[in-house]
Protein backbone atom coordinates (compact mmCIF):
# COMPACT_ATOMS: atom_id res chain seq x y z
CA UNK A 1 0.00 0.00 0.00
CA UNK A 2 1.40 3.11 -0.67
CA UNK A 3 0.63 6.52 1.55
CA UNK A 4 -1.30 9.11 -0.24
CA UNK A 5 -2.11 12.49 0.20
CA UNK A 6 -6.09 12.37 -1.04
CA UNK A 7 -8.01 15.65 -1.57
CA UNK A 8 -11.64 15.37 -1.08
CA UNK A 9 -13.42 18.20 -2.96
CA UNK A 10 -16.90 19.45 -1.28
CA UNK A 11 -15.21 16.97 1.39
CA UNK A 12 -18.01 18.30 3.63
CA UNK A 13 -20.79 16.56 1.87
CA UNK A 14 -21.58 12.80 2.27
CA UNK A 15 -19.39 11.10 0.31
CA UNK A 16 -16.56 12.94 1.00
CA UNK A 17 -17.26 11.79 4.76
CA UNK A 18 -17.66 8.37 3.52
CA UNK A 19 -13.97 8.63 1.87
CA UNK A 20 -12.50 10.06 4.42
CA UNK A 21 -13.70 7.78 7.49
CA UNK A 22 -12.94 4.98 4.96
CA UNK A 23 -9.27 5.85 3.69
CA UNK A 24 -8.57 8.04 7.00
CA UNK A 25 -6.76 5.10 8.24
CA UNK A 26 -4.27 4.87 5.68
CA UNK A 27 -3.31 7.84 4.16
CA UNK A 28 -3.46 11.62 4.86
CA UNK A 29 -6.82 13.70 4.04
CA UNK A 30 -7.48 16.85 2.96
CA UNK A 31 -11.08 17.69 3.34
CA UNK A 32 -11.85 20.70 1.07
CA UNK A 33 -14.54 23.38 0.95
CA UNK A 34 -15.14 26.58 -0.09
CA UNK A 35 -15.05 27.60 2.72
CA UNK A 36 -12.08 27.63 5.48
CA UNK A 37 -13.94 27.13 8.63
CA UNK A 38 -16.00 24.44 7.33
CA UNK A 39 -13.32 22.14 5.94
CA UNK A 40 -11.86 22.49 9.12
CA UNK A 41 -14.89 21.46 11.21
CA UNK A 42 -15.55 18.94 8.94
CA UNK A 43 -12.12 17.54 9.65
CA UNK A 44 -12.65 17.64 13.34
CA UNK A 45 -15.75 16.00 13.19
CA UNK A 46 -14.14 13.05 10.77
CA UNK A 47 -11.06 12.26 13.27
CA UNK A 48 -13.20 12.56 16.41
CA UNK A 49 -15.54 10.11 14.85
CA UNK A 50 -12.15 7.65 14.28
CA UNK A 51 -10.58 8.03 17.43
CA UNK A 52 -14.07 6.69 18.91
CA UNK A 53 -13.50 3.71 16.46
CA UNK A 54 -9.68 3.64 18.12
CA UNK A 55 -8.31 4.93 14.72
CA UNK A 56 -6.10 7.33 14.74
CA UNK A 57 -5.84 10.05 11.28
CA UNK A 58 -4.18 12.54 9.57
CA UNK A 59 -6.95 14.62 8.40
CA UNK A 60 -7.28 18.82 8.10
CA UNK A 61 -9.61 21.15 6.66
CA UNK A 62 -8.37 24.15 3.83
CA UNK A 63 -10.19 25.26 0.88
CA UNK A 64 -10.53 23.18 -2.38
CA UNK A 65 -7.39 24.87 -4.03
CA UNK A 66 -4.93 24.21 -1.22
CA UNK A 67 -6.15 20.72 -0.62
CA UNK A 68 -5.67 20.32 -4.77
CA UNK A 69 -2.02 21.95 -4.54
CA UNK A 70 -1.29 19.43 -1.78
CA UNK A 71 -2.39 16.00 -2.85
CA UNK A 72 -1.54 13.51 -5.10
CA UNK A 73 -5.49 11.82 -5.65
CA UNK A 74 -8.31 14.54 -6.08
CA UNK A 75 -11.98 13.16 -5.52
CA UNK A 76 -14.55 15.58 -7.17
CA UNK A 77 -16.99 14.57 -4.38
CA UNK A 78 -19.29 17.36 -5.56
CA UNK A 79 -22.92 17.35 -7.12
CA UNK A 80 -22.50 18.31 -11.15
CA UNK A 81 -24.24 21.52 -11.06
CA UNK A 82 -21.25 22.54 -9.12
CA UNK A 83 -18.19 20.72 -10.72
CA UNK A 84 -17.21 22.93 -13.51
CA UNK A 85 -17.49 26.20 -11.26
CA UNK A 86 -15.41 25.04 -8.94
CA UNK A 87 -12.88 23.73 -11.45
CA UNK A 88 -12.75 27.07 -13.14
CA UNK A 89 -11.79 28.10 -9.85
CA UNK A 90 -9.22 25.52 -8.64
CA UNK A 91 -7.83 24.69 -12.25
CA UNK A 92 -4.70 26.38 -11.46
CA UNK A 93 -3.53 23.99 -8.35
CA UNK A 94 -4.06 21.26 -10.87
CA UNK A 95 -0.87 19.12 -11.87
CA UNK A 96 -0.03 15.48 -12.43
CA UNK A 97 -3.11 14.69 -9.79
CA UNK A 98 -5.45 11.09 -10.10
CA UNK A 99 -9.02 12.87 -10.02
CA UNK A 100 -11.79 10.32 -9.51
CA UNK A 101 -15.11 11.60 -10.54
CA UNK A 102 -17.60 9.79 -9.11
CA UNK A 103 -20.13 12.78 -10.30
CA UNK A 104 -23.76 12.11 -12.16
CA UNK A 105 -25.65 14.48 -14.49
CA UNK A 106 -28.93 13.31 -13.74
CA UNK A 107 -32.88 15.30 -13.31
CA UNK A 108 -35.65 14.20 -11.92
CA UNK A 109 -38.85 13.63 -14.53
CA UNK A 110 -42.30 12.88 -12.83
CA UNK A 111 -40.80 11.66 -9.99
CA UNK A 112 -38.10 9.70 -11.71
CA UNK A 113 -34.76 10.14 -11.55
CA UNK A 114 -33.10 10.53 -15.62
CA UNK A 115 -29.32 10.44 -16.64
CA UNK A 116 -28.33 13.69 -18.43
CA UNK A 117 -25.61 13.69 -20.16
CA UNK A 118 -23.74 16.63 -21.32
CA UNK A 119 -22.82 16.66 -25.03
CA UNK A 120 -19.17 15.54 -24.98
CA UNK A 121 -20.77 11.64 -23.95
CA UNK A 122 -20.15 11.79 -20.12
CA UNK A 123 -19.60 13.76 -16.66
CA UNK A 124 -16.01 12.44 -16.84
CA UNK A 125 -15.07 13.16 -19.97
CA UNK A 126 -15.97 16.39 -19.23
CA UNK A 127 -14.04 16.95 -16.64
CA UNK A 128 -11.16 15.73 -18.22
CA UNK A 129 -11.84 18.62 -20.59
CA UNK A 130 -11.72 20.99 -17.91
CA UNK A 131 -9.24 20.09 -16.45
CA UNK A 132 -4.50 20.44 -17.09
CA UNK A 133 -3.55 17.46 -19.69
CA UNK A 134 -1.38 16.11 -16.82
CA UNK A 135 -4.14 15.11 -14.81
CA UNK A 136 -5.33 11.40 -14.81
CA UNK A 137 -9.15 11.05 -14.75
CA UNK A 138 -10.60 7.92 -13.17
CA UNK A 139 -14.50 7.42 -13.25
CA UNK A 140 -15.64 5.27 -10.22
CA UNK A 141 -18.05 5.07 -7.21
CA UNK A 142 -21.33 5.95 -8.92
CA UNK A 143 -22.53 2.66 -7.31
CA UNK A 144 -22.26 2.95 -3.83
CA UNK A 145 -24.65 5.07 -1.94
CA UNK A 146 -23.59 7.79 0.29
CA UNK A 147 -25.06 6.42 3.14
CA UNK A 148 -23.79 3.18 3.21
CA UNK A 149 -20.10 4.70 2.60
CA UNK A 150 -20.26 6.76 5.67
CA UNK A 151 -21.44 3.80 7.72
CA UNK A 152 -18.02 2.17 9.56
CA UNK A 153 -20.12 -0.38 10.63
CA UNK A 154 -21.53 -1.37 7.11
CA UNK A 155 -18.83 -3.77 4.87
CA UNK A 156 -19.60 -3.20 1.44
CA UNK A 157 -19.89 -6.03 -0.14
CA UNK A 158 -20.06 -4.90 -3.45
CA UNK A 159 -18.62 -4.30 -7.11
CA UNK A 160 -18.07 -0.95 -8.58
CA UNK A 161 -16.87 -0.37 -11.84
CA UNK A 162 -14.09 1.86 -12.65
CA UNK A 163 -12.99 3.37 -16.37
CA UNK A 164 -9.99 6.03 -17.40
CA UNK A 165 -7.44 5.98 -20.21
CA UNK A 166 -4.60 6.20 -17.51
CA UNK A 167 -3.78 2.21 -16.33
CA UNK A 168 -1.20 3.03 -13.68
CA UNK A 169 -4.09 5.77 -12.44
CA UNK A 170 -6.47 2.94 -12.37
CA UNK A 171 -4.25 0.89 -10.11
CA UNK A 172 -3.94 3.25 -8.00
CA UNK A 173 -7.64 4.02 -7.38
CA UNK A 174 -8.08 0.13 -7.70
CA UNK A 175 -5.84 -0.48 -4.91
CA UNK A 176 -7.80 2.22 -2.85
CA UNK A 177 -10.95 0.79 -3.34
CA UNK A 178 -9.49 -2.62 -2.12
CA UNK A 179 -9.02 -1.03 1.08
CA UNK A 180 -12.51 -0.67 1.73
CA UNK A 181 -13.23 -4.22 3.10
CA UNK A 182 -14.75 -6.53 0.43
CA UNK A 183 -15.61 -3.58 -2.29
CA UNK A 184 -14.20 -4.94 -5.27
CA UNK A 185 -13.11 -2.63 -8.08
CA UNK A 186 -14.03 -4.06 -11.79
CA UNK A 187 -12.35 -2.45 -14.43
CA UNK A 188 -14.96 -1.30 -17.50
CA UNK A 189 -12.44 -0.15 -20.16
CA UNK A 190 -11.28 3.19 -21.24
CA UNK A 191 -12.92 6.95 -19.56
CA UNK A 192 -15.67 6.79 -22.98
CA UNK A 193 -17.43 3.83 -21.15
CA UNK A 194 -18.40 6.34 -17.84
CA UNK A 195 -21.28 6.84 -19.36
CA UNK A 196 -22.80 3.59 -19.28
CA UNK A 197 -21.29 3.54 -15.09
CA UNK A 198 -22.73 6.84 -14.57
CA UNK A 199 -26.31 6.29 -16.10
CA UNK A 200 -26.12 2.96 -13.05
CA UNK A 201 -26.83 5.95 -10.25
CA UNK A 202 -30.35 6.76 -11.67
CA UNK A 203 -31.31 3.56 -12.04
CA UNK A 204 -29.87 2.69 -8.47
CA UNK A 205 -32.68 5.86 -7.18
CA UNK A 206 -35.29 4.48 -9.53
CA UNK A 207 -35.19 0.96 -8.03
CA UNK A 208 -34.40 1.98 -4.87
CA UNK A 209 -37.60 3.53 -4.66
CA UNK A 210 -40.27 1.63 -6.75
CA UNK A 211 -39.15 -1.47 -4.93
CA UNK A 212 -39.14 -0.70 -1.65
CA UNK A 213 -35.18 -1.50 -1.45
CA UNK A 214 -33.25 0.77 0.85
CA UNK A 215 -30.22 2.46 -1.05
CA UNK A 216 -29.72 -0.88 -3.20
CA UNK A 217 -26.15 -1.40 -4.58
CA UNK A 218 -24.76 -4.20 -7.30
CA UNK A 219 -22.51 -6.64 -7.78
CA UNK A 220 -21.75 -8.38 -10.57
CA UNK A 221 -22.03 -12.51 -10.90
CA UNK B 1 -50.45 -18.04 -13.69
CA UNK B 2 -51.79 -17.33 -16.77
CA UNK B 3 -51.93 -18.99 -20.12
CA UNK B 4 -50.31 -17.14 -23.16
CA UNK B 5 -49.35 -17.44 -26.18
CA UNK B 6 -45.86 -15.94 -26.90
CA UNK B 7 -44.65 -15.05 -30.36
CA UNK B 8 -40.70 -15.25 -30.31
CA UNK B 9 -39.60 -12.87 -33.34
CA UNK B 10 -36.32 -13.85 -34.44
CA UNK B 11 -37.17 -16.90 -32.30
CA UNK B 12 -34.38 -19.22 -34.28
CA UNK B 13 -31.42 -17.31 -32.45
CA UNK B 14 -30.18 -17.68 -28.20
CA UNK B 15 -32.30 -15.44 -26.29
CA UNK B 16 -35.46 -16.85 -28.04
CA UNK B 17 -34.43 -20.11 -27.54
CA UNK B 18 -33.59 -19.12 -24.38
CA UNK B 19 -36.98 -17.77 -23.63
CA UNK B 20 -38.80 -20.80 -25.13
CA UNK B 21 -37.36 -23.22 -22.95
CA UNK B 22 -38.07 -21.30 -20.11
CA UNK B 23 -41.20 -20.66 -20.93
CA UNK B 24 -42.33 -24.11 -22.63
CA UNK B 25 -43.92 -25.59 -19.81
CA UNK B 26 -46.27 -22.67 -19.07
CA UNK B 27 -46.85 -21.44 -22.16
CA UNK B 28 -48.04 -22.05 -26.13
CA UNK B 29 -44.91 -20.82 -27.81
CA UNK B 30 -45.10 -19.35 -31.54
CA UNK B 31 -41.39 -19.28 -32.66
CA UNK B 32 -41.22 -16.49 -35.48
CA UNK B 33 -39.00 -16.51 -38.35
CA UNK B 34 -38.08 -14.68 -41.93
CA UNK B 35 -38.27 -18.10 -43.18
CA UNK B 36 -41.28 -21.00 -41.96
CA UNK B 37 -38.80 -23.60 -42.80
CA UNK B 38 -36.11 -22.54 -40.31
CA UNK B 39 -38.94 -21.45 -37.72
CA UNK B 40 -40.23 -25.18 -37.81
CA UNK B 41 -36.98 -26.07 -37.43
CA UNK B 42 -35.97 -24.62 -34.12
CA UNK B 43 -39.60 -25.59 -32.65
CA UNK B 44 -38.90 -28.88 -33.38
CA UNK B 45 -35.31 -28.70 -31.94
CA UNK B 46 -36.45 -27.06 -28.79
CA UNK B 47 -39.44 -29.45 -28.00
CA UNK B 48 -37.01 -32.15 -28.32
CA UNK B 49 -34.69 -30.30 -25.79
CA UNK B 50 -37.93 -30.06 -23.36
CA UNK B 51 -38.92 -33.55 -23.97
CA UNK B 52 -35.40 -35.03 -22.81
CA UNK B 53 -35.88 -33.07 -19.56
CA UNK B 54 -39.22 -34.66 -19.24
CA UNK B 55 -41.19 -31.67 -20.26
CA UNK B 56 -44.16 -31.34 -22.16
CA UNK B 57 -44.72 -28.19 -24.62
CA UNK B 58 -47.11 -26.53 -27.73
CA UNK B 59 -44.17 -24.81 -29.61
CA UNK B 60 -44.95 -24.50 -33.41
CA UNK B 61 -43.14 -22.15 -35.96
CA UNK B 62 -43.91 -20.05 -38.42
CA UNK B 63 -43.21 -16.55 -40.08
CA UNK B 64 -42.89 -13.54 -38.01
CA UNK B 65 -46.15 -11.84 -38.83
CA UNK B 66 -48.29 -15.08 -38.50
CA UNK B 67 -46.44 -15.61 -34.80
CA UNK B 68 -47.45 -11.69 -33.88
CA UNK B 69 -51.27 -12.04 -35.24
CA UNK B 70 -51.54 -15.54 -32.96
CA UNK B 71 -49.77 -13.75 -29.58
CA UNK B 72 -50.64 -11.94 -26.40
CA UNK B 73 -46.95 -11.31 -26.19
CA UNK B 74 -44.70 -10.44 -28.32
CA UNK B 75 -40.78 -10.98 -27.91
CA UNK B 76 -38.61 -9.15 -30.40
CA UNK B 77 -35.42 -11.18 -29.93
CA UNK B 78 -33.48 -9.54 -32.80
CA UNK B 79 -30.67 -7.61 -33.13
CA UNK B 80 -30.73 -3.93 -33.21
CA UNK B 81 -29.49 -3.48 -36.28
CA UNK B 82 -32.81 -5.95 -37.74
CA UNK B 83 -35.47 -4.49 -35.44
CA UNK B 84 -37.34 -1.49 -37.81
CA UNK B 85 -36.84 -3.66 -40.81
CA UNK B 86 -39.17 -6.77 -39.55
CA UNK B 87 -41.24 -4.25 -37.68
CA UNK B 88 -41.98 -2.13 -40.94
CA UNK B 89 -42.95 -5.71 -42.64
CA UNK B 90 -44.95 -6.76 -39.81
CA UNK B 91 -46.27 -4.18 -38.02
CA UNK B 92 -49.82 -4.34 -39.70
CA UNK B 93 -50.23 -7.67 -37.32
CA UNK B 94 -49.76 -5.79 -34.04
CA UNK B 95 -52.91 -5.06 -32.68
CA UNK B 96 -53.24 -4.83 -28.34
CA UNK B 97 -50.26 -7.02 -27.86
CA UNK B 98 -47.99 -6.94 -24.82
CA UNK B 99 -44.11 -5.96 -26.63
CA UNK B 100 -41.43 -7.31 -24.45
CA UNK B 101 -38.00 -5.57 -25.59
CA UNK B 102 -34.55 -6.43 -24.99
CA UNK B 103 -32.89 -4.70 -27.62
CA UNK B 104 -30.14 -2.73 -27.47
CA UNK B 105 -28.40 -0.41 -29.89
CA UNK B 106 -24.32 -0.22 -29.29
CA UNK B 107 -21.52 -0.55 -31.64
CA UNK B 108 -17.38 -2.08 -30.68
CA UNK B 109 -15.23 0.80 -30.72
CA UNK B 110 -11.89 0.08 -30.33
CA UNK B 111 -12.20 -3.11 -28.98
CA UNK B 112 -15.10 -1.99 -25.69
CA UNK B 113 -18.58 -1.81 -26.41
CA UNK B 114 -20.34 1.18 -26.02
CA UNK B 115 -23.72 2.13 -25.68
CA UNK B 116 -25.47 4.01 -28.75
CA UNK B 117 -29.21 5.29 -27.98
CA UNK B 118 -31.39 6.53 -31.13
CA UNK B 119 -32.42 10.21 -30.91
CA UNK B 120 -35.36 9.52 -29.13
CA UNK B 121 -33.47 8.69 -26.28
CA UNK B 122 -33.79 4.61 -26.08
CA UNK B 123 -34.15 1.46 -28.35
CA UNK B 124 -37.53 0.78 -26.58
CA UNK B 125 -38.99 4.29 -27.04
CA UNK B 126 -37.99 3.49 -31.13
CA UNK B 127 -39.97 0.60 -30.78
CA UNK B 128 -43.22 1.71 -29.28
CA UNK B 129 -43.22 4.62 -31.99
CA UNK B 130 -42.81 2.61 -34.52
CA UNK B 131 -45.65 0.10 -33.72
CA UNK B 132 -49.51 0.73 -33.39
CA UNK B 133 -50.48 2.94 -30.54
CA UNK B 134 -52.54 -0.61 -28.65
CA UNK B 135 -49.78 -2.28 -28.21
CA UNK B 136 -47.73 -2.05 -24.25
CA UNK B 137 -44.22 -1.72 -24.93
CA UNK B 138 -42.22 -3.80 -22.11
CA UNK B 139 -38.40 -2.89 -21.95
CA UNK B 140 -36.55 -5.57 -19.81
CA UNK B 141 -33.83 -8.64 -20.30
CA UNK B 142 -30.88 -6.77 -21.20
CA UNK B 143 -28.62 -7.86 -18.54
CA UNK B 144 -28.82 -11.74 -18.80
CA UNK B 145 -26.42 -13.43 -21.32
CA UNK B 146 -28.41 -15.64 -23.34
CA UNK B 147 -25.90 -18.53 -23.02
CA UNK B 148 -26.92 -18.47 -19.53
CA UNK B 149 -30.87 -18.14 -20.10
CA UNK B 150 -30.11 -21.32 -23.01
CA UNK B 151 -28.62 -23.01 -19.91
CA UNK B 152 -32.02 -25.59 -18.44
CA UNK B 153 -29.65 -26.53 -15.98
CA UNK B 154 -28.71 -22.97 -14.66
CA UNK B 155 -30.68 -21.49 -11.67
CA UNK B 156 -30.94 -18.11 -12.92
CA UNK B 157 -30.16 -15.99 -9.84
CA UNK B 158 -30.24 -12.69 -10.85
CA UNK B 159 -31.95 -8.94 -10.74
CA UNK B 160 -33.73 -7.49 -14.31
CA UNK B 161 -35.24 -4.13 -14.48
CA UNK B 162 -38.05 -3.98 -15.80
CA UNK B 163 -40.00 -0.72 -17.32
CA UNK B 164 -42.99 0.83 -19.59
CA UNK B 165 -46.06 2.98 -19.37
CA UNK B 166 -48.33 0.27 -18.78
CA UNK B 167 -48.95 -0.58 -15.37
CA UNK B 168 -50.77 -3.65 -16.56
CA UNK B 169 -48.82 -5.04 -18.98
CA UNK B 170 -45.35 -4.94 -16.55
CA UNK B 171 -47.31 -7.04 -13.75
CA UNK B 172 -47.63 -9.73 -16.57
CA UNK B 173 -44.36 -9.67 -17.66
CA UNK B 174 -42.94 -9.37 -14.24
CA UNK B 175 -45.15 -12.65 -13.20
CA UNK B 176 -43.70 -13.73 -16.51
CA UNK B 177 -40.01 -13.24 -15.21
CA UNK B 178 -40.46 -15.22 -11.67
CA UNK B 179 -41.40 -18.23 -13.98
CA UNK B 180 -37.89 -18.40 -14.48
CA UNK B 181 -36.62 -19.92 -10.90
CA UNK B 182 -34.71 -17.16 -8.99
CA UNK B 183 -35.37 -14.60 -11.43
CA UNK B 184 -36.71 -11.08 -9.67
CA UNK B 185 -37.78 -8.73 -11.72
CA UNK B 186 -37.49 -4.90 -10.03
CA UNK B 187 -39.28 -1.89 -11.31
CA UNK B 188 -37.27 1.05 -13.04
CA UNK B 189 -40.29 3.07 -13.62
CA UNK B 190 -41.61 4.63 -17.06
CA UNK B 191 -39.98 3.56 -20.52
CA UNK B 192 -37.88 6.83 -20.42
CA UNK B 193 -36.42 4.70 -17.78
CA UNK B 194 -34.78 2.50 -20.73
CA UNK B 195 -31.42 3.83 -22.25
CA UNK B 196 -30.01 3.26 -18.44
CA UNK B 197 -31.14 0.01 -18.66
CA UNK B 198 -30.13 -1.04 -22.28
CA UNK B 199 -26.64 0.50 -21.15
CA UNK B 200 -25.98 -2.36 -18.75
CA UNK B 201 -25.46 -4.48 -21.65
CA UNK B 202 -22.20 -3.05 -22.85
CA UNK B 203 -21.14 -2.54 -19.58
CA UNK B 204 -21.68 -6.25 -18.36
CA UNK B 205 -19.89 -7.15 -22.39
CA UNK B 206 -17.25 -4.74 -21.19
CA UNK B 207 -16.77 -6.26 -17.77
CA UNK B 208 -17.05 -10.02 -18.86
CA UNK B 209 -14.07 -9.25 -21.01
CA UNK B 210 -11.74 -6.91 -18.80
CA UNK B 211 -11.85 -8.82 -15.44
CA UNK B 212 -12.23 -12.59 -17.03
CA UNK B 213 -16.25 -12.85 -16.12
CA UNK B 214 -17.96 -15.46 -18.21
CA UNK B 215 -21.39 -13.74 -18.98
CA UNK B 216 -21.56 -11.78 -16.06
CA UNK B 217 -24.88 -10.73 -14.65
CA UNK B 218 -26.40 -8.40 -12.18
CA UNK B 219 -27.87 -8.38 -8.77
CA UNK B 220 -28.91 -5.29 -6.73
CA UNK B 221 -28.37 -5.74 -2.73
Amino acid sequence: MIWLRIALIGGTGNIGEGLALRWGRNHEILIGSRKNEKAEYAADDYTKKLKEKGVSCNITGCDNATAVSRSDVVVLSIPYEHVFTILEQIKGSFKDQIVISPVVPMKKVDGHYIYTPPDVGSAAIEVKDALPNGTKVVSIYHSIPSEKLMNLDLELDYDVVICGDNEDAKHVVSDLTREIKNLRPLDGGPLIISSMVEAMTPLLLNIGMKNNLKSPSIKFC
